[in-house]
C-alpha cells in the first residue's frame, strides 16, 4: 500500500525524430525564437508570480485588519467596568472564537475534499519534484486555487503558519503552467509554447518559478535565487540560475510596485519590500557577542530539533488516529479553537500594561490597562503572526515583560508544532521564525536584566538572531535564509556574519539529531529522493548489488501483441530495446536503446506498424508524441488488439538510441554520482558484450 | 607550436587498489575524519587567503602613502611663487617619473624572468583550471610569492591595475597548497593530508579558495561565494558550496579583524569592510530612473565591449612586436612614463580648484590655487586607483570640473586599456571600476548642469551604476559582481535592483560584440576551456564525427614493451584496456577500462609485472600511484627495458574499469552534456559489441 512515486524524465529522449527535428531547427532560427520565447516566459512567470502573491497578501491583510478591528471594539465594549453594566468579556471571546473557527473550516474544508495534496507547505512537494519525483497533482491550476483560498483562510482564521511556503508552491504552479502553454484543470490547450513540453524544460521553469515564489514572499530577489539553488537544483548552469535570477527580481520588482502603490505611496520611491520591517540604525555588533551567537545556534538547534521531533510525533499519531475526513476538518478547528483559548488566557491572565505614545501597534487594546495605557499581551495577539515577527524585531525596547515573552514564546511553540501537519495551507516559516524571535528577545531581556550595563543588548536584535537559529534549528538551510533575513528586514550586508554563524550552529546541532522538517515531511510521505551525495553504505558494493533483473525488453522489431502484454503486464515505464536475441530471450539482448512506455502506448494507439508504414510515416514527427505530454493515456485505453493480426512494431524510429550505460562490475558511488548528475530516469547496466544485465532505477537507490 | 594543455581528471579513478581502500575505510571511522579535516583546510585556507590579501593590502597602501607624501610636499617646495627663487616643478615630475618606473622595473622583471604565469589578472587562469585545463605552474608557492611582490610593485608604481585579480589567484594557490601539504617548490613533503591528492579534491578546495580570495579582496563573503558559482564550477553540489562559503566567510572575517586592528580600531566593533567605502544615507531611487540605468548599462556595454576590442588589438600587437622579454620590461616602464606624463600634464594645465575644507582627500596639494584651495586634479592622481574610486563614489557634489573628469575618464581608459596585458600581475577590476565611476559621475553631473531641478542626481550614485554598467561592459559576470559592489559599499538591498538593471543590459550590449575580457584572454591563450552548453554546431552529428580513430588501446595482460613502446612514441594520456583481442588488432578490442599515462609510468619505475608479483603485491596500494602526484615522472626516466626480458604487466589491479562509455551513434550535444557534467577527461566510444571504436577528449570538442 506504499505510494508508487514516478519519476521525471530530465534526461531528453534522443531518438531519430527529435533528431529529425533538431536539423530543422538548424535551418531556420529556430533555435534563437526558442531562446527569447524562453526569456519571455520566465519574465512572465516572475510577473504573474507576484500578481497572485499580493493578492493573497492584500485580502489576508484586509480580512486581518477588518477581524482584529472588531474584536478590539468588542473588547473594548465589553470590558466590565465599575460604571458600566453587562461588562461580560466571555461575548468578545466568542467572537474570537467565531471568527477563527469559520475561515479555518472553509479552508481545512477545501483542502481536505478538494485538493489533499495541497495541506501542508508545498515547499516539500516543490523540493521533491525538482528532485525529479512525479509528485501527481502539485502544479496543476486547482491545486494553486485551493491552495490560494486555503492559505489566506487559514492565516486570516489564525493558525500559527505563515503564507510564505504556499507562495512558493504557488511560484512553481504558475512556472508549470504558463510555461506549457495549456491547463488540465480547463482541459484547455492554448497550441503556444510547444516546444517546451517535456520534463526537462518543465522543470527548469518550476525552478524559476520557485524562486520568483520566494522572491514574492519575502521580497529577496538573491534570496530566492539562493533558496532555488540551496534547496531544488541539482544541476548547475550558468543560464539556468541567469533565468531563474531575472524571474525573481522580476516578481519582486512587481511586488514593490503594486504593494506600494496599494499602499499609497505617491512618489514611486522604490524602497524594498522589507515585509519583516526595516531595522532604523544599523545592526552592528562586537567580537565578544560572537559566542552569544553561537550559543543562540546551539539553542535553536536544540530547540528546532526537539520541535522537529514533537512535529513529526504529533503527524505519526494524527494518520493513526484521524484518518477520516471530517475528523481531519474537525481536528483543525480544534487546533484553532484550543490557539484563541490559550491567547485569550494569557491576554486576561497576564496583567501587561504599557503606556500608549512610544506603541507600534495599530489597534492597541486597553481592557484592564489604565487610560493611556494598552495591554502589551493583546498587542501580540491581535495580529496576524508575520506582524507579531515584525513587532518583536522593531518594538523599543521595554515593550514587553518578561513574563508574557516566556509565555507567548511557550504557547507558540506548541501552537506552531502543532499546527504544521493539520490539513490546511499553511508555511511554517512565519511561525518558527517567530517563536525564535520571541526566545530571542526574551533572553536578551534577561541578560539586560541581569547587566544593565550592557548597551549592546538590543532586544531588537537579539531577536533577529533568535529568530535566524530557529530557523537554521527547524528548516537547516543556511545560504539562503540569511540572505532572506538580510534582504527582508534590510540590514546590512557586514550582519550577514552573525546571521550565518547563528544558523550554521544551529544546523549542525541540529543535524545530529534529526532530518529538517521539509526533509521529515518527505521521508514520511516516502518520497524517493536522490540525496545529494552517495551513502556511505554503498561503497564497496557494485551495480550487481542493486540492479533488478532480469530486465523486460522489447526487441528492435516487435509484435505488437508482446509490446501489449508487457505494457498490461507490469507497471514499468522505460524498456530496454534489444537486437540480436537468441530465440525469445530477449533479456539476455544487446541493447541498442531504450523506449518509454508513454512512447510505446502513443505507438499503439496510434497504429504506428510497420505494415501500414506509408500512411503515418509522412505524418508523424516528434511533435505527435509530445501532443499528450504530460498526462498520456493509460494502457487500458488501448483496444485489445485483433489475436489474428501479426502486426509489428519498428523501434528504430522511436527509442532513445543513447541510454546511458553502466558495467555491472562499476561501482555505486559513482554509478550514483553519474545518476543525480545526469538527472537519469533509467540506467541500462550491461556486461562485457554490451548485453542487458540489469536496470536501475530511482528505485532501487532509495530502497535498496 | 600551440601550447599543449592537459585536463585535469576530475573524474575519480575507480580501480581495485581503490575499492580497497575504500573497504578499508568502512572499517574504521575514516570518513568521518576525513570529512572533519576537510572543514578544517577550508578553514585554514579562508584563513591564510586573508593574511595574505592583508600583507598585500597594507604593505600597498603603506608604500604608497610614502610615495604620494614625498610628491606632494616635493610639489609644494618647488611650486615657482613669485616671492621664492628656484620654484621648477620638473623636479617633482622628475621624481615621480622616477618614483613609479623603478616598481614597475621590479615587477615587470620578476614577472618576466622569474614566473610569466603570473603576468595579468589571474582569473583566466583560475577559471580554466576550474573548467578542467592544467594550467602549468599556476599553482605554485612560486608563482604565489611572484604575484604577491608583482602586484604590490605595480600598484605601487601607479600602473592603471588593481590587486583584486591577483588577490583571488593569490587565494586558490593557498587552497592547491594547503590541501596538498606539500610544495614543489620547496620540494618539501609534510605528510599530510595524503587523502586529498588528486585532482578532484584539488579542483574542489582551488574553488574555496577563489572565493575567499573574492572575499578577502571585496570584503564580501556572498559574492566571493557567487563569484565561484557563476565564473568557475561546473558542477553543482550543496556541500561544497557550503564548504565554499565558509571558507569565504572566515577569510572577510579575518581580515576584518587584521585590518581593524591594524587601523587601530580599539573597540572592535564588526563594521564590514567596505573597501569602497560606505554611503552616508542609504541610496534610494524613482522608478522614473530606471530609464537612465538602462542608458547607462547601454553606454558601459558600448564602452566595455570597445575597451575590450581595443585591447585585444593591442595584446596582438603586443605578441608581435614585443617578443624579447627585456622588451616587455621597457614596455611596461614606458607605458609607466606614459601614464606619469599624462597625468602630470593634467595637473599642470587644468587649474581646478576647490576650496580646503569639506575636502576628503589626505593630501591636498596647493599648486597653483590660492591658499585655503587644492588641486582637485591632483587629489585624483596623487593616490592609488582602489582611493580614487573611493573618492568618486563618496565625494560631496562640485568636487570636480565637468572638463576634469571627462580628461580623467578619456585618460585612464587609454591607460587601463594599455596596462591591461603588460608584463605585470595586475588585476582588471578597479581600474575599469573606476573609468565606470568617472564617467557615471560625469554624466550626472552634465544631467545636472542642464537640470538643475533634479534633485536625484546624486553623483556618487551615479558614479556606483557607471562603474556596474562598465564592469558589466568588461566582465560580463552579472549576479556576482552586483552583489560584490553592494557587500563592498554596503548599500541596501533594495539597490540591488539598478546595479543587476545596468549590469544585465550592458551585459547584453556588450555580448553582441564580443566576450568578456577573461575569456578573451584564455581564447587568446589557445586554453580548451568547455562552454557551459553545447555549441550549436553539434546540433545534428554523432560521436562518429568529433571522435579519434583508430585508438591506442592496451591489453588486458599486455607485454612491457608493448607499453613501454607505446609511451614513448604517443603524448597521450588515456589508453583504453581491452581484451578478447583478435592476434595484435588491439584496437578492435574489447573494451574493459581505461589506465592513465601517469599510472602507467608508475607501473614500469615500479616494475609492478605479473612475473615478480609476490615481491610488490602485497604492499602496493593505491597510495603509492598517490605518491607521485601531482608531477609523475616522465617516461624518460623509465630506463628502457632488457630487450630479452619478456615480462608482462596485468591491468586488471591498476585500471579504472568504469570509464564512461557512449555509443558510437549518440549525438553530440548529449554526449557533451555528459562530459560536462561528469568532469571528464576521457570518453570512451564503443560500438555495438561493446568494441572500441573511439576515444573523444576535451580537444576534440574544441578543435573539431
Ligand atoms: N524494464 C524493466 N524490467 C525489469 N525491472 C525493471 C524494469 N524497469 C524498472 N524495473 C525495476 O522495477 C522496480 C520499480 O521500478 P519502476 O517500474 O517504478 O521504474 P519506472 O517506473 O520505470 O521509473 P520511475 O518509477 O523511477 O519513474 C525497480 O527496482 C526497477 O529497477
Ligand atoms: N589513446 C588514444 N588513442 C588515439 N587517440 C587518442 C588517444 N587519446 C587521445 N587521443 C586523441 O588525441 C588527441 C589529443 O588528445 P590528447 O592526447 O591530448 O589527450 P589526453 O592528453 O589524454 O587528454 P588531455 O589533453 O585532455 O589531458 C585528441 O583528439 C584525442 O581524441
Ligand atoms: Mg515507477
Ligand atoms: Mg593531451
Amino acid at each position: 500500500n506504499k505510494i508508487q512515486y514516478e519519476s521525471l524524465d530530465y534526461d531528453v529522449c534522443d531518438n531519430a525524430l527529435f533528431q529529425d527535428e533538431q536539423r530543422q531547427r538548424l535551418q531556420d532560427r529556430f533555435s534563437l525564437r526558442t531562446n527569447v520565447i524562453r526569456w519571455i516566459i520566465f519574465i512572465l512567470i516572475g510577473i504573474m508570480t507576484a500578481l497572485i502573491a499580493c493578492t493573497i497578501d492584500i485580502v489576508i491583510e484586509e480580512l486581518s485588519e477588518l477581524k482584529y478591528m472588531f474584536l478590539k471594539s468588542s473588547v473594548d465594549n465589553n470590558v466590565p467596568i465599575s460604571d458600566r453594566e453587562g461588562g461580560d468579556l466571555a461575548l468578545p471571546f466568542l467572537w474570537w472564537i467565531l471568527l477563527s473557527i469559520v475561515p479555518v473550516a472553509i479552508g481545512a474544508s477545501m483542502v481536505t475534499f478538494i485538493e489533499p495534496i495541497t495541506a501542508g507547505s508545498g515547499i516539500p512537494q516543490v523540493k521533491s519534484y525538482l528532485n525529479g519525483v512525479k509528485v501527481p497533482r502539485i502544479v496543476r491550476i486547482k491545486t494553486l486555487a485551493v491552495k490560494s483560498i486555503g492559505v489566506i483562510t487559514s492565516v486570516v482564521g489564525g493558525l500559527a503558519g505563515g503564507k510564505e511556503g504556499p507562495m512558493i508552491h504557488a511560484g512553481a504552479v504558475v512556472a508549470a503552467g504558463i510555461s506549457q502553454g495549456k491547463s488540465t484543470t480547463f482541459v484547455k490547450d492554448f497550441r503556444i509554447f510547444k516546444a517546451f513540453r517535456d520534463d526537462h524544460e518543465k522543470r527548469d521553469f518550476v525552478l524559476g518559478g520557485a524562486a520568483a515564489g520566494v522572491s514574492a514572499a519575502f521580497g529577496a530577489p538573491i534570496g530566492g535565487m539562493l533558496f532555488s539553488l540551496e534547496e531544488a537544483a541539482s544541476f548547475w548552469n550558468q543560464n539556468l540560475i541567469w533565468r531563474t535570477l531575472i524571474a525573481s527580481i522580476i516578481s519582486s520588482f512587481t511586488l514593490n510596485i503594486v504593494l506600494s502603490a496599494y499602499h499609497g505611496l505617491k512618489d514611486f520611491t522604490f524602497t524594498g519590500l522589507f515585509n519583516l520591517g526595516k531595522f532604523d540604525q544599523p545592526l552592528s555588533f562586537e567580537y565578544f557577542e560572537l559566542p552569544i551567537f553561537m550559543l543562540f545556534g546551539v539553542t535553536g538547534g536544540l530547540l528546532g530539533a526537539a520541535w522537529n521531533y514533537l512535529n513529526m510525533r504529533i503527524n505519526k499519531f494524527r494518520k493513526r488516529y484521524v484518518p477520516w475526513k471530517v475528523g481531519k476538518v474537525c481536528e483543525a478547528i480544534l487546533v484553532s479553537i484550543v490557539g484563541v483559548s490559550m491567547a485569550a488566557g494569557m491576554i486576561y491572565f497576564i496583567n501587561d500594561c504599557r503606556p500608549l505614545g512610544n506603541d507600534p501597534t495599530i489597534h492597541p487594546v486597553q481592557l484592564f490597562c489604565e487610560d493611556n495605557e494598552y495591554n502589551a499581551v493583546a498587542a501580540l495577539w491581535f495580529q496576524t503572526p508575520e506582524a507579531t515577527v515584525r513587532a518583536l524585531f522593531h518594538d523599543p525596547p521595554g515593550s514587553h515583560k518578561i513574563l508574557t515573552l516566556a509565555m507567548f514564546t511557550l504557547v507558540y511553540y506548541v501552537l506552531s508544532c502543532a499546527t504544521f501537519g493539520l490539513n490546511v495551507s499553511l508555511g511554517v516559516f512565519i511561525p518558527v521564525a517567530l517563536v525564535g524571535a520571541a526566545w530571542g528577545r526574551l533572553i536578551a531581556m534577561l541578560l539586560f536584566y541581569l547587566f544593565p550595563a550592557a548597551q549592546f543588548l538590543h532586544p531588537g536584535k537579539y531577536a533577529l538572531i533568535g529568530a535566524a537559529a530557529n530557523l537554521g534549528g527547524v528548516l537547516r538551510m543556511t545560504i539562503s535564509l540569511s540572505v532572506i533575513l538580510m534582504e527582508t528586514t534590510g540590514v546590512e550586508t557586514s550582519f550577514f556574519f552573525p546571521l550565518i554563524i547563528a544558523l550554521i550552529t544551529a544546523k549542525w546541532i541540529g543535524d545530529s539529531f534529526n532530518e529538517g522538517v521539509y526533509d521529515t515531511v518527505i521521508e514520511v510521505n516516502n518520497v524517493p529522493m536522490l540525496s545529494w551525495e552517495p551513502l556511505p553504505q554503498y561503497k564497496g558494493l557494485t551495480a550487481h548489488a542493486i540492479m533488478s533483473q532480469p530486465v523486460i525488453c522489447i526487441k528492435r522489431v516487435d509484435s505488437a501483441h508482446y509490446i501489449y502484454d508487457v505494457l498490461r503486464k507490469c507497471q514499468h515505464n522505460g524498456f530496454p530495446v534489444v537486437d540480436n536475441v537468441e530465440g525469445d530471450r530477449r533479456s539476455k539482448g544487446r541493447v541498442c536503446g531504450i523506449i518509454l512506455r508513454s512512447q510505446l502506448i502513443v505507438i499503439l494507439l496510434k497504429s504506428l506498424y510497420v505494415e501500414n508504414k506509408h500512411f503515418w510515416l509522412p505524418e508523424t514527427t516528434i511533435q505527435t508524441f509530445r501532443d499528450v505530454y504530460p498526462r498520456y493515456p493509460s494502457i487500458k485505453s488501448v483496444r485489445p488488439l485483433d489475436r489474428k493480426i501479426n502486426y509489428t512494431v519498428d523501434l528504430s524510429l522511436f527509442m532513445n538510441h543513447s541510454p546511458i550505460r553502466v558495467n555491472a562490475h562499476d561501482c555505486v558511488p559513482k554509478i550514483f554520482n553519474i545518476f543525480r548528475a545526469l538527472g537519469l530516469r533509467h540506467m541500462l547496466v550491461i556486461n562485457n558484450e554490451n548485453r542487458i544485465a540489469g536496470i536501475i532505477t530511482r528505485a532501487d537507490f532509495i530502497y535498496k
